[in-house]
């Protein structure tokens, strides 16, 4: 049994896409656990009321909404807010509402389409991070032609020491055997050769520190061994570098197969044809990127997910409070 | 009329690829212009004879070669070997002596397939960089959705100063004049986010820094704006970043399409449909990038290029020289 708490005015969709989520997850999830609907209550049972009465399937629906739990959060942080208005410029937003029901013993994950800073400094701030840890990191899903692979940090830290990466490494390697089943998860450090002696300061001194870290290190990977889901020395699980590397490759994938698929489509390849891999690529399947490395679950979606990619969010902290994704990092970073 | 020095000895498949992709560019060519054969003439001698023997047009192939100058170096810089061989440990490789021929105006470019580190080394300590500069720069032309977009630095250098990613945006600016047509090149830089204040250091202090650098700069692009060949302020002609995240950016582009192309053939798309997109994409069009910044022309191919890729490098390096691409360079600087 788990409490999902959603913030309801997170996302540029807010709050339509997070309640038309929250419905199509409470149908799914069972009634063993909890969708707790966070933000404007006035807001939010306007909206619910506007869905319902729409829905096509609503007597389903609306058994379904009574299990919503509704936590007033006045406060609304905005796209452009800066991240420390989270804690201290807006303390009761529903960001911070959300995260502190987690502190309190109230809810088991946060989920948010809203401002990934904000959601990054209150969970950090509220959640606090794990002993042995100096930053918490994204952990975001590539699709490959093989099996998925885990990519961190993907956006929480720019500027990231050898430590860092490091820490990176451990996240990513719980991430990758509680969420993806991986039972020895193959880490590759990224950079731009395969030699230990390749990438820049960070990089070079991490490869080194890696080495002795009890880990299924495997070794440098490159730019193009992430589309393959591995490298000459066989499948790879996590891939780690700084965030600012990881944000611009993330953005890039997420543009670079519509842009083919257009390409494709001036070529005279059909919708129908198109299809599967579009679906296989579809990043709103993967819906939320956990922030790894806080003592709870927080998982942030894209600004603009759909109710499908918020939907793939709420599974995404089912997933990592059922597996116990938190407690296994702090088990792994006190080895 | 231009003499172009090409590394015989340079590439996973040399001399083969070097000398097919000579002789397919000595014909296209046209007589005004020369082509040097760089290596150890007697394997380059060799390799020409079994290629003329074996070629389908032999008579015009037969003609055209006389026009080849073989210029001996008894040296080869392995992959394997560090950049600074190319300078003090290997004075008579193919490399070291085909850039020398420009500081001894005997030739007006230099192309190799080899070690890349070593030919930035040896071009750098034998050609010298225009004044102004602490570094050069590779500069990759990728293909986009609208027009292809020059990205550099794409692995010259890991770590770069702001300084350093300026000097780069000034390279790129007259790259895409001379070589792209671009008549006010637009100046994208590569960040986490579109305000100013998103980015690492350098390139935080690198925006403002390029508010005031007299180029038309359009402020930071993203990973997704690259395929699109845009951003929300227009079309996107340079992207500047560090080589780090630039080279990995390169590969995973490389990487990327052929996965998607290879999940398409799966769900059923026929290589025919496909053809026009792949070609549209394929790296050997664009076969060499110019180290930029260097006085004089040297471009650099991929270690595992094709002959029709290193033909478009030797391409690449007569359009460098007709354009007057490093002297353009020189007086971007001097302004």
């Amino acid at each position: 049994m788990a409490r999902i708490a959603l913030d309801a005015m997170g996302g540029d969709h807010a709050p339509q896409a997070p309640i038309a989520a929250a419905l199509m997850a409470v149908v799914e999830l069972g009634p063993e656990h909890q969708i707790q609907l966070v933000g404007r209550s006035s807001v939010i049972r306007d909206e619910l009321n506007a869905q319902l009465a729409a829905a096509s399937a609503r007597d389903l629906l609306v058994e379904a909404a009574t299990r919503f739990e509704i936590i007033e959060a006045p406060d609304v942080i905005e796209m452009t807010d800066k991240p420390s208005v989270a804690i201290r410029g807006k303390p009761n937003s529903s960001m911070a509402v959300g995260i502190r029901l987690q502190a309190e013993g109230k809810s088991d994950a946060f989920v948010s389409a809203g401002n990934t800073g904000a959601q990054m400094a209150a969970s950090t701030f509220v959640l606090r991070l794990h002993e042995g840890l100096t930053r918490p990191a994204i952990g975001t899903v590539f699709p490959t032609a093989r099996q998925p692979v885990v990519v961190l940090d993907s956006g929480a830290n720019v500027d990231c020491s050898a430590t860092e990466l490091v820490q990176f490494a451990r996240l990513g390697a719980v991430y990758a055997r509680d969420i993806l089943g991986r039972a020895s998860p193959a880490i590759g450090l990224l950079s731009i050769g395969e030699e230990p002696e390749k990438g820049n300061a960070a990089v070079k001194e991490a490869h080194q520190a890696l080495l002795g870290a009890g880990l299924n290190f495997i070794g440098n990977v490159e730019g193009r061994d992430i589309p393959m889901g591995a490298c000459d020395r066989g499948p790879i699980d996590v891939v780690v570098c700084d965030g600012f590397t990881g944000n611009v490759l993330l953005k890039f994938y997420e543009s670079v197969a519509p842009m083919l698929f257009g390409m494709l489509a001036k070529a005279g390849v059909t919708r129908e044809q198109l299809g599967a891999v579009v679906h296989a690529l579809d990043y709103a399947k993967y819906g939320g990127a956990p922030l790894l490395g806080v003592k709870g679950v927080s998982i942030i979606c894209h600004g603009k997910s759909s109710p499908e990619a918020i939907q793939n969010g709420i599974l995404a902290g089912l997933r990592a409070v059922e597996s116990r994704l938190s407690q296994h990092i702090g088990e792994q970073l006190a080895t």
